[in-house]
């Protein structure tokens, strides 16, 4: 199969081959050799020199530890949402108790910071701005730098998504000033669902400190601790960590800043093959994602009918629209073990259904 | 090597070979279909027809879901703890606010139901008695058929953790009338730490409808609504589900019974060796565990020094104690994928050390 959705995403021969090794005590020297030699590497794609924290659990309760131990019920926080990922964000930050102002953009668009620069200097006493790197919903790709740069004059912590983001597109934390970054190893680290990493500096530890959100199994100086001796609070997917580990070899014999150059290429070969096909894109082109394209069906054509097609006829299996979106666009993911011939083949397909 | 903690215990070839599969889609149907078969031997091995849900995390993880689900900041509850997981149920409680009363029995002896019952007369208005099953930090295994009974007599509901119990110990959910049990991957069901399994019966669901204390990743109203659809609301650790399908297969084709008739046999078989050698057992004999055995150090003996020269000279890995247990005993895992032979070679090894 062709499986070309925005994670889970194929897995290259070789984590394959790591994911069938036998079990090792987690408490081994051997399982903290694993996460001593992957923390740095992972630290790199974020590109911060920040705490780096492996969560066994999907990008979602990554989230979720992204909110709950930063914050405190009753907080004010500024959810900046272009999708459904950002909607995320914000039910989690609800669900804690946090006091929500939701910052929505229209589907297809990347946020814009003059609003969030205007949303902050309406309330500049925000605890955190949410923001998602890269929506997977809808296939954009939010400018984290002009945020960071505007979030950068308040007092707020500044939270990412970056689940779909890290590893495939450009993320410079440190530079871009942002406190806290999730991501999820289903995506573009090429290894299977189950782990999640969030890095923390040295602000948002400070926040940490007085956050009383409660928090057990995600909470972070549980983690934090026991990364000091690389291992984790509780039993980590130890099979997950052989995956990565063997995942980010491979990303480092490519070259970090070559497989982001790849993420670039792809991304702008999908959406100009789709162009050509005259088929619309959902996302506006000058935030488009380079891990995921969006794109709109034709008139009076179900997404999903072309989606039923490419999967029944080429075996090639893209996501469908989430919500409301259902039915108008389907995605094509475009991120982690992928390669030109992976994408012509879907473009050829949709060729001939079309 | 042979891996002799109590969990992440060793995997079948079958299962190294399902856990290194292709990614698929985590919305497919052969996904939806692996969770459809993997349910009801779930069920099976719990002893209950009620809705069992999967979760990707860590035993921790669906212990904490266990509290957050079916309680409300300040509800007065009483745990029952005979060691360090019995103590982590307390902690997580006490995170999300409840009101806790702690039954602490001295490690090494079972929880003791007429206590319990004197608890309950005491304060008969709890709204939840949780219980582990089987403590790995102590190997014992507690009376969950007489706690249920006592238990059964008041409004509380009787949660249990039951991570290194079930798959490996006799367990009826429904019969004993417990109303939320947890259980972990990595222990009897033989494959890698990442999953947990949470079953809840409806007077818990009656519970949940009313509970506040807050949940989004772990919330089971959620995972309910995706398990009628044999799906998860967020990314399940799908290579842990190829493992999982693969695992109840082998299971299955032992026989459950036949399963649990072989934990027992191992576990009488670890106990009457480790006497032999002249070694004491940490636990009560009467509620030793037929998953795991803690064996005390002999006299003036570090048990860290045991399981080191163990792990250099015959490459055997057995658990230390934790907390104020380490050095004064080490345990034995026998559960999951175990014969006579990997204890046997433990207790050969075992009598050249002392």
């Amino acid at each position: 199969m062709n499986l070309r959705i925005p994670g889970p995403t194929p897995l290259p021969p070789e984590v394959q081959a790591a994911l069938s090794r036998q079990m090792i005590g987690h408490r081994s020297k051997a399982c903290a050799d694993i996460v001593a030699e992957a923390t740095p590497s992972l630290q790199e794609m974020f590109g911060t020199k920040a705490d780096m924290l492996i969560l066994t659990a999907s990008g979602t309760g990554a989230m979720e530890a992204a909110v709950a131990n930063f914050l405190s019920p009753g907080d004010e926080v500024l959810v900046v949402s272009v999708g459904k990922f950002g909607e995320r964000f914000g039910k989690i930050a609800r669900t804690y108790g946090a006091n929500v102002t939701q910052l929505d953009f229209t589907y297809g668009q990347a946020a814009d910071p003059q609003a969030i620069a205007s949303a902050l200097a309406a309330n500049p006493h925000y605890k955190a701005v949410f923001v998602t790197h890269n929506e997977t919903s809808t296939g954009v790709t939010n400018d984290l730098s002009a945020i960071g740069e505007i979030v950068g004059r308040y007092p707020a912590l500044l939270i990412v998504d970056s689940v779909s983001g890290a590893s495939a597109l450009p993320l410079e934390m440190d530079r871009w000033g942002l406190d806290v970054v999730v991501s999820g190893a289903q995506k573009g680290w090429m290894i299977p669902p189950g782990l999640a990493f969030i890095a923390v500096n040295e602000r948002a530890w400070a926040a940490h400190a007085t956050a009383t959100m409660p928090r057990f199994y995600f909470d972070l100086s549980a983690a934090r601790k026991s990364a000091a001796k690389n291992q984790t609070p509780y039993t980590p997917a130890v099979g997950l960590l052989f995956g990565l580990q063997e995942a980010l070899r491979l990303m480092r014999k490519e070259g970090f800043a070559q497989v982001l150059d790849r993420h670039r290429r792809l991304g702008e070969r999908t959406r100009a093959g789709v162009k050509k096909l005259g088929l619309r894109l959902f996302a506006d082109e000058a935030h488009a994602s380079n891990s995921v394209t969006a794109v709109r069906a034709p008139e009076g054509v179900n997404a999903e009918e072309i989606r039923a097609r490419l999967l029944a006829d080429y075996d090639i299996l893209v996501a469908g629209g989430q919500g409301e979106l259902k039915g108008h666009i389907f995605r094509i993911g475009h991120l982690g073990w992928v390669s030109e011939k992976d994408i012509d083949e879907v473009l050829q397909a949709l060729s001939e259904i079309l």
